[in-house]
């Protein structure tokens, strides 16, 4: 269970670490949408390892094909499978873990619960399970481009105490953050961010850090009262990426030190006749709706826990040990997050987007 | 939609802050558990308004009847539909927010979504609609307690710029927390923070902070990989409330400045033969699944976006224009926030448990 | 569990026979609906028991209250709450009930699913548990008729060996169906009916039959590939009423009689343009999704279990014993059938038309 | 969407007729079931064309691959992803239905709902479709057999007029269903409906048929009241089945013409202390529940609807036309649709032993 995302948008991945590849099904998917492997594969590019020398070593070209609800180039409205095979997996690599906890990893836990675990690299736990959540999040992207004009942009705006400030989110691109490895846009940080990663890795050890991300053009209107206000859905995309260990939308925990006099977004009415806020302190949501300001959110990440640096751990029958992981895996998860905070944020909107027409019967903004 | 949550426990709410009343129907309890609305009306007395100076004035009995679903005094496996009339629901206070919006408050984007809006009071997105969460809420509880041994108890940790430091969480009980009509535990901060939240309230301004949860005794197992991660279902309950704007598990944003040999938890297996962590920066969910550990989560609140002080706003037409809202509202809403944060909880936590009973066929822990 | 019904238009209802009241929840109703309990009302009179000397005696009002999810007449796209109190419940007729299994009723199966019933009346397996289904049936019926000109009539086609033929389902309308106790619309196949029940009535005993439903004005396009076809849910929905045995759609059982050369339906462009159908074997229905033809569908129902004619039977103890039932039971349950039927219809229908227009983003019919 | 079935075992099929393939993602599988390829390749032999000369001539080996969700054997509790290849595609062969409309198939619908559709093989709507349903069928067989010792048997009832009487459905099995082509288990009237079935598709026409299926061995307690009774779910399982037009349960049509005291099935308590019904109309389900007894369902499928005899239809623009269709065909899809019910059958009761067991927390029928 707990492998399907979205209600009207409706993912569900599946796939280990290692085996015979991931995947995703996409039910739901409008019709007649142009599609095919060449508008997912650059965004499984940005995600995938082996980009530079801040992410694992693994060597995975991830090449994804579409087998099904795709027909002359348009999506048929039927399930849209997409398979990613595993190619470069190495069991040898994680013997070691076949009888040992890697602390703070899913390990133990899954095997509390499961009472059986795929060892090797993790199995479900890996950061290669976000395969199939990037792939369908790039036809999530695409519908809300096309649709209703959302550009959504994401960034490494902190990794350990370095802290980005003043980033240009009303007019960042994907690709000025792509242009740096650790995709932080300004260039001085990154340049540090990335020597702090490579010494990390050098010391067998980890970084965390945090993700902003901005989605901009969403109309007033997607998002529902009560349970699935849209922060929480976006709480609950984000919040299930591995290694997520905080959320926040607009002013978030800071928002906290302000009154309500201060943090209240004033409304007014723009050049154009559009009701707007002065501020955005909302971060774009209010009463769990999207209100047409830029939507901001921000994830923390925790460092990651593999490591090679020597750990005190168990054995799988509970006797102290110590282990030093091997394997490869990212110092720093940041710089391939943010491919994934993108992609889970494409798909709570298009869910939203779907749902909304479904229940209002109008395209969302358009009272 | 999304008034509905959960998949085995499900609750879904109804109601708005003026109209016949408001209440939850929970469906999939199991079988044969005592109850009655004595199990039920504490946890709603400790949400209702007009509990202390530092609350709202209205005056609701928020008296619940239990209308299905119990016979004899257990339940019957049937849905238990719960309603609490609305009694000291004034319109007429409200008639001003016919033709304006509030700022921040989802007057506008409820409008711009739906094309009408229950102006009085807010209608759907008023505090109010947590009475059906907080009913639901108190069975989860009965069930996790009786079944699992599991407490939950929150309380506030910061109003404004005043943080809690070194609560005894390992200990807390509900009734320490409320013996503060703050609900912060620490007699002398809590003080200083009602000081603070009269002052707010005096002039017409509201104040924010952060309560923080924690529940002990939850067995290993619960939770589920990939998008129903433990952790992604507390931050939707959490994000869900009203005001919410941030969550966090374990170390969260702070977590971010650690390496990943600093917070990684090492495993130890204790006296009695258990597997536990020296440390709990996981805050006991380790990728995705409860490991054992006392799971802690904190969520930041905004100040409450209803406030007596003029703002700049516009009305209905979009024509400029002030506001200095009247009605009964919190000048914080954090001391009721506890009681729902708990709620919230308690619902991811039964849900998680049934789902685990249901797939793996035994109690969670029993490995 | 297994209370709520539908995706995007939800149902969830709850009560028991003997308690509070019944009731219903409707979840994803469009906002802006002019809804008020005079349009609930007609379609739960028609349900309600006493409505003749072929019904069950028991007196019930079923006057409905809309709670929540309508301010000034119109919908709010909230949560719409309806309660219905129970009346007329008389447990001291059920004494009997406390020890001794119903043959053919849900005593022994609820008892030994859940370890406790609801003994008085039946609880959530008794026709009054239908009082929710018919009241959200009337909102859903209101937005086809008013979008998409839909109408839904129902109608008793068979009472044990008595088959009403040649009916004008083209035409056929609730009042004429109403104009006889039976609900069979030939008046002189009803008076023998009515007869017959009244017979079977004298005689402690109870008679089963078929209920034929048609929905006229179904644009094509409603319904969904693989497991959700329009034939399937609607499947779902009416096997779910007390009582029934078994389902058809066109055709049906029929239709295996003939060759695919016979039944298949011949397509032909109308004078209008449209395309249509000579013959109508699909039932308007193909591959799972409606084409524009009638809707045509029959359920059939078992003889009603509760019967004062002595039968053996066993005590809860499982003790041989006999029983002779007491309590107000429907000789034949099949003129109240009539509307909950339609209901059921209503809700597969209006749920896959707001799914239609999310997932397409245009109204069905409209290609 | 509509591609995903089940709540607590929940399958997800994808593929069309032509293309990449077929599949299903099977989610919520218990952990460590014993599973490999060989546990699900008997049923996918059992459903796919080219069995005899009475189905379909596709050559297809229909060889499944499980990529994801076993670990050395066993079951992970993660998703198991099943993928079948599709090998004789010949898009071809159906040139003639990229312009025409196939009488009382889906070409029309599909196309006036999603305004596309892969005319090659007719897409989704292809009865190879079943093959990710047969597949994820298979395992939940399996559960069923392990845990609660359930068996289900299905087998040709009626072929055109040609009826089967007096089956020994308390012992029969699948391999005495098998060893007749037509799976009729009794061999004289079997070599008629071949006869039969031979004659149509030198004909070039087609025939439908009855299947009846059995599960033995279900204990009491499966089902869940009003909307997920067990009838209703099995009832939405098999109409959801290509060409399904009727289902029945128990005594279903017949039924009616019984009175209540005729149609009731008295309880006794056998031998061995159980309670048991002396007669099983009701079809081993009372209220929604199981009651022990052996579930008796029948499904009617129409004739098929592909036949190369030449019909009446239009073009996609409307133009009047005739059409005889080519492409490889079954002339009675009865003979494979045994496997396809009993897969069905299954599916609904291991999502409803794993819900049962979720909410009840204890296995069914150990009250």
């Amino acid at each position: 269970m707990g492998n399907t995302f979205g209600r009207a948008f409706r993912i569900t991945t599946w796939g280990e670490s290692h085996g015979g590849g991931v995947g995703v099904v996409v039910d739901g998917c409008p019709p007649n949408l142009p599609l095919s492997e060449a508008d997912i594969q650059p965004d499984l590019d940005r995600r995938r390892p082996g980009q530079s020398a801040l992410t694992s070593p693994r060597r995975e070209s991830d090449t994804c094909r579409i087998l099904s609800g795709v027909f002359e180039g348009r999506t048929l409205g039927t399930p849209i499978a997409i398979v990613v095979p595993n190619e470069d997996a190495r069991p040898g690599d994680y013997e070691e873990l076949r009888t040992k906890f890697r602390p703070s990893h899913a390990d133990y836990t899954y095997l509390a619960k499961y009472g059986i675990r795929a060892w090797p690299g993790g199995g479900r736990a890996s950061a290669r399970e976000t395969v199939g959540r990037v792939a369908a999040g790039a036809i999530a992207r695409k519908i809300l481009r096309a649709d209703l004009g959302v550009e959504i942009v994401a960034c490494v705006t902190q990794i350990a105490d370095l802290i980005a400030r003043d980033l240009p989110f009303e007019t960042l691109t994907v690709e000025e953050v792509d242009r740096q490895p650790t995709r932080c846009p300004d260039p001085v940080l990154s340049a540090a961010m990335a020597e702090r990663i490579d010494r990390a890795r050098r010391e067998g050890d980890s970084l965390g850090g945090v993700v902003t991300c901005v989605a901009r053009g969403v109309p007033p209107g997607l998002g529902e009262p009560v349970f699935d206000k849209l922060e929480a859905d976006l709480a609950k995309a984000c919040m299930s990426l591995p290694a997520a260990k905080g959320f926040e939308v607009g002013s978030g925990f800071g928002g906290v030190l302000l009154t309500g006099w201060q943090h209240n977004d004033p409304f007014y009415r723009d050049d154009a006749g559009r009701i707007r806020t002065r501020t955005n302190y909302s971060g774009g949501i209010q009463g769990g709706i999207s209100n047409g300001e830029m939507i901001v959110l921000r994830v923390a990440f925790k460092p990651t826990a593999t490591i090679r640096k020597e750990q005190e751990t168990v054995t799988v029958e509970g006797e102290p040990t110590r282990l030093a992981a091997r394997g490869r895996h990212d110092p720093c998860v940041l710089p391939r997050a943010v491919v994934m905070v993108e992609a889970m944020v494409a798909l709570v909107l298009v869910d939203h987007y779907l749902r909304h027409r479904g229940q209002v019967g109008a395209p969302p903004g358009s009272r």
